[in-house]
């Protein structure tokens, strides 16, 4: 048996056209374009391509795109000013940090900078916190609003789009960083799923792996989840970007997978795309929580 | 063969001893006393004893107790504000608020308007975010101060003073609450174990409990976790505190249990007697971040 595809594009596209409707509602409504800012220090080759990448998305939906590149030399105080800056200007509705800092930057102390209210990377404390505090879908919430990181919250749209069961279902996330691992693990939780959290103390990772009825897999390290870790009929979320042999590839062995998995998310055109308009879709959001003037 | 019981009375005797030399010494150096306000709407006879416990427990050590009790008429403004003043003394280094709130009052609001630095129960969402977002033990944390509920905190202290190892275990939390469960989920992901959540939700709970080295039970349910569901020789953390046939027990089957488990705490003498000294040394460390101006 052969895995059924998980399509990225196709989850992209329909979020998209689910986005351009409130937006032009929104935007009909308050006269305001929902708007990102990006700050970067330097200029890190995959930083700026990412640049480029956020930037036509943002302007062909008609969203805007206002960046703030500092030199490679500035200080932790000239980016926190930035950031303060960007801050109190009511037509930014988001903003987005770039890694990688200038050395002797504590990211800590930029992302504190943050109004929680503005953080679309979902990378404040605060919005990790109420993700952490959320009560399970179905139950009032109990916690103010907040943002979650764009990859994580496009992961779980894939799963809803192909109405993958998550309630009661063993979820293994193999990798925990905050900005993909951890904040998937808590999404899988507020679903109601049994949540197993692995990385790279975890022993007998095959064996954990197998465990899952859903695998999402976050580790950064090319290839490294092979076929006879996957439980067969699994679904398979791959986060990694990865390059070897010249080709971008996941963090699965993709073409063990597909033979023991019951679905899939390729690399290139699973996760990615998705990522982009959830990103797109925290902006608008959070333009939404400011304009309307409450919410959290 | 029997399991060794994980002594909390010791354990907190322990952790006792060691508070009182660095609060001896913060007193000395800075002439303050930490001191703990707590906030309580209404009578609720549970809460009561629970403030009497705590007021004799500070007192006991030389540490302050401000009572702040409100009718139960109380509304939520009249909760936030008192809260607020609490916030603005300097003499008061902690707070905390009891529940049940009086109906109407959204204890999200109420803990929304504590200064997470006075958090000393931990439920700020800042607080729960730092502790989801924090690096593993052994590296540089990566995030501000922060303060961790007293119950979860108290639980690491009992597998750490009987050495249980931590990392590289599979540790299943049962109970996903945000004062027990999530919080002690994170603590055990921190000191680098394989963790896994499970709840009411979960399909086939026995199975997955048996497979932890480390068992944790928050579920509020009298003698619910049986003898067969635990792994032979797993150390069993129970939180529960329940009231069966006129006696207090746990949420583990402690009669049952003690012939499967490596070790386990009894209840009551188990977590309980270690939550009242964390809860003190919140306090204490609360004190000394406000005292020595920084740390968040």
């Amino acid at each position: 048996m052969t895995a059924k595809i998980l399509d990225g594009r196709e989850v992209a596209e329909a979020l998209r056209q689910e986005l351009d409707a409130q937006l032009q509602s929104f935007k009909q409504r308050s006269g305001v374009t929902p708007t990102i800012a990006l700050v970067r220090a330097g200029a890190d080759p995959a930083s700026v391509s990412y640049a480029g990448t956020i930037e036509r998305g943002f302007v062909k939906r008609g969203m805007g795109f206002v960046p703030r590149i500092l030199p490679e030399t500035a200080t932790q105080a000239q980016i926190v000013d930035t950031v303060s800056e960007l801050n109190a200007q009511a037509v930014v509705h988001g903003i987005m940090i770039q890694e990688p800092l200038p050395r002797g930057v504590d990211p800590a102390a930029i992302i504190a900078a943050l109004s929680p209210e503005k953080d679309v990377d979902g990378v404040h404390p605060l919005n990790s916190g109420r993700l952490a505090q959320v009560a399970p879908a179905g139950r009032d919430p109990g916690v103010g609003h907040y943002l979650v990181p764009a990859t994580p919250a496009g992961g779980l749209e894939i799963l809803k789009h192909y109405q993958v069961p998550l309630a009661g279902q063993h979820a293994v996330v193999v990798g925990r960083s905050n900005i993909v691992g951890k904040p998937m693990a808590l999404l899988l939780l507020r679903e109601n799923a049994t949540v197993t959290i692995c990385h790279s103390r975890t022993a007998d990772l095959a064996a954990v792996c197998r465990q899952g009825d859903i695998l999402c897999v976050a580790i950064g390290r090319a290839r490294m989840v092979k076929g006879d870790w996957i439980k067969s009929g699994a679904a398979v979320i791959d986060f990694g970007v990865n390059f070897a042999d010249g080709k971008m590839c996941g963090d699965v062995d993709y073409d063990q997978a597909i033979e023991a998995a019951g679905m899939i998310t390729p690399v290139p055109g699973g996760t990615g795309p998705v990522t982009n308009v959830m990103l797109m879709r925290n902006v608008l959001d959070a333009a939404m929580t400011q304009v309307c003037a409450g919410g959290s």
